[in-house]
């Protein structure tokens, strides 16, 4: 249902772009979550992405949708703005987000933006910038408000009132010694409830839970997640207080990392199945987390060819089966992967089939070329040296191994990104797609094309 | 750094109930979060789990710890509480913990600690119970404040000091007509600095965010992801507020989730690798994950074993490669992303190994058993009715056939479950041992054990 309301509005606003109607565009747009906007952005063509950009109502929201923009697509988006235009966003952004920003765009127009912010806040961005991608220091904001220890509840509320428009204000409220370093924390509500005269040290909770500025996002997010918290403090040096991670960002994390595992699983280390991406950059990290199915593989080539001379026949045949199978499986799971997890993370969809199972398809060609043309090497000299087969039938048995391997990829790798978008066409759950039932059927697949290939030749 | 603390905290629990040095254990348990606590309970005996429970202060924090209990060893842990401690826990629990807890005893006994409670709450738990397990009526708390349209803020603020001990505050002011009816949503700190005499119609949001009673957690869990929410206010029918979803919960339910997709995509449906569940029971809900395999496999058996009459003495030998393979891969990629994802939830490690392993390879010794007697059965009768073997061959065929699913199967499960180990040992990450590397070396072996046994018997 959901998925349904989210085409009815891609839909409205392509039509409404195409048409350039500006105040209908503008009255759906003002309608929608800045965050709803930037999970359609991907559907958009370039020129409907500026228009719903400029038709938003104020800086506010653009930095908002913007901030909410994957990596990939935030690349992209970038390169159109000016840099008035970025520079005028990273005013209104808090720290978080402003480094998310400065992080995708290249070094020397990061330099130039850097140099256009006021000075206080270039300097805040250089230190943020100066942490780990991965650290509580990345992921803080860092305009927050902090309490010192003598100041009354009453007081407290009363500088709330006053209002301080730019600081990230929790549920939790943070208080801090002469030096700043943070000594307790204590709640919105408990300031609420408490006498107006106490001061804070005298009701705040003094063992709070903090992170340093180092602290890998994993555990920020572990840490979170167990005492169930809504944010946490986040010190430097000697207890100093400089920032504080909020749950909304956390979710964000524990959403990424759980991609990761997955991803990684599969042997897919791309980030995500961003369409934008050229399929050769995508072949060129993919091909690295095909080799070990190829070096396992080569070992099992090394160890079958060894058998006893009176299988030598049949285990020649045999064994080439493990780096067939495991390449074409290899790869075929990571289309699968990918293709699954960008549904799954509502990145693909919307009856975009053809373009991934066409840009999937191109990658195994790039990856099985390169690929079968070793094992057709290895398949023709190797097991030409060790007497497996005479010299005459060597290069055919190179060319069956190399085109069995190449054309198993390229087939595997299709099916894989098909097979999810069949699953979700079927109201079945897509990662089943990457389950025994795909690999297996894969290998049948692949072990009748290279004997069909090698009965053809050599039958 | 996190996981030494919490082995040296385990090794004192451990040292001081088996000690029983009373005040000592109370020092420590006082000191840690209930949750915390919650989190090594696995690792305690049945005695060492009820000392560190009575330890607790009092039943507010009991309730916390028990609420924190992953499901199958909260089930475990009820058992051996009466229904008296039982009912006392149920007292102080929010909404949602008690649902958790009532639905993780036997439905006799549920029905007893439901008479035993007052009858407000009994009909409140009662109601809770009739929602899906996976809906947002299942999860949210149902002790909440609202306020009526016409409350000014500094009325709000005064009903807030007044106190409402019980109900869940969160940074979310909701605000409800006459009807109870959904209309608006403010914040504490919108609270805090409006003019007192302001009325909450007056400058609430009208447009609030909302979910059904029956609206899906996954779909709960992405709004508060996308929208960045701390909470979100469930509704029945026509828009009459019951419950609140906070953000603590929808973090368990993204890690949940996560974690299922993950061994869904392994084709291992178990909850988790639960060192306390029968390794019988697990070998049953394992058996059908394994049946993709076997049937892709039989169906290579099909295809391949009628291939041309020339490569036929070959052809039957290869013909049982992918479903050798398969069995074996999937067996011990099942083993492999149980104990990779138990590590990754920290719910094994701790130098279990041993125990992981033996687990493990005795659940691969009966599902074994099974696939090998049918893979067995097929390579004798089968091949020897299309007249693939002779007679006289067959039950040897069908012995070979048989006996390397089995041992590949166990070889198998007994690597996965080992490997992950080894990464944490060797600080890698545990995830690389469900990827291609480990299938790969998984189909080498298979098949180098399956053309031993060949060769020995037809060599």
């Amino acid at each position: 249902m959901e998925r349904d309301s989210q085409n009815v509005l891609l839909a409205s606003i392509r039509r409404l772009t195409r048409a350039e109607r500006g105040p209908q565009l503008r009255r759906v747009i003002t309608r929608t979550h800045p965050a709803e906007l930037a999970h359609l952005f991907g559907n958009l063509t370039i020129g409907q992405r500026l228009m719903v950009f400029e038709t938003l109502d104020d800086d506010e929201k653009r930095a908002e949708m913007v901030a909410e923009l994957d990596s990939s697509l935030l690349e992209e988006f970038l390169a159109e703005l000016s840099d008035d235009v970025i520079s005028r966003l990273l005013m209104v952004m808090p720290s978080d987000d402003s480094t998310y920003l400065l992080q995708s765009v290249p070094e020397e127009r990061k330099d130039l933006l850097l140099d256009a912010m006021p000075a206080d806040d270039h300097a805040e961005a250089s230190s943020m910038m100066g942490y780990d991608p991965e650290s509580a220091g990345a992921l803080m904001v860092t305009d927050f408000l902090a309490f010192k220890e003598d100041v009354t509840a009453g007081e407290a509320v009363q500088i709330l009132q006053k209002g301080a428009e730019d600081a990230e204000i929790v549920f939790y409220i943070y208080v801090v010694n002469d030096h700043e370093h943070l000594v307790g924390v204590t709640s919105l509500r408990e300031l609420v409830q408490q006498p107006t005269g106490r001061a804070l040290r005298d009701f705040m909770i003094r063992d709070v839970l903090r992170v340093g500025v180092d602290t890998d996002q994993e555990d920020v997010a572990r840490m979170v997640a167990r005492y169930n918290l809504l944010a946490l403090p986040v010190v430097g040096e000697s207890n100093h207080l400089v920032g504080i991670v909020t749950v909304d960002d956390i979710i964000d994390v524990i959403r990424l990392e759980a991609n990761e595992d997955v991803l990684r699983m599969a042997g897919a280390l791309e980030q995500d199945i961003s369409l934008h991406r050229s399929p050769f950059a995508s072949a060129r990290s993919r091909l690295p987390w095909l080799m070990p199915s190829f070096v396992a593989g080569a070992a099992g080539v090394f160890i079958i060819s060894r058998f006893d001379q009176t299988l030598m026949e049949a285990s020649l045949l045999v064994a080439f089966v493990p780096m067939v199978l495991g390449l074409s499986r290899n790869i075929g799971v990571q289309s699968a992967t990918l293709t699954s997890r960008g549904i799954a993370m509502d990145s693909i969809g919307f009856g975009k089939w053809r373009k991934v199972i066409g840009r999937e398809t191109l990658i195994a060609l790039i990856c099985g070329l390169l690929y079968g043309l070793v094992a057709s090497l290895l398949g023709g000299f190797y097991l030409a040296a060790v007497g497996g087969v005479s010299k005459a039938s060597a290069p055919t048995f190179g060319l069956v191994t190399g085109l069995s391997v190449f054309f198993t990829m390229v087939l595997a790798s299709a099916f894989g990104a098909f097979f999810p978008l069949l699953m979700v066409r079927w109201k079945l759950d897509p990662a089943l797609a990457t389950g025994p039932f795909f690999t297996t059927t894969v290998d049948v697949f692949s072990v009748a094309f290279y004997l069909t290939l090698a009965t053809y030749w050599f039958g």
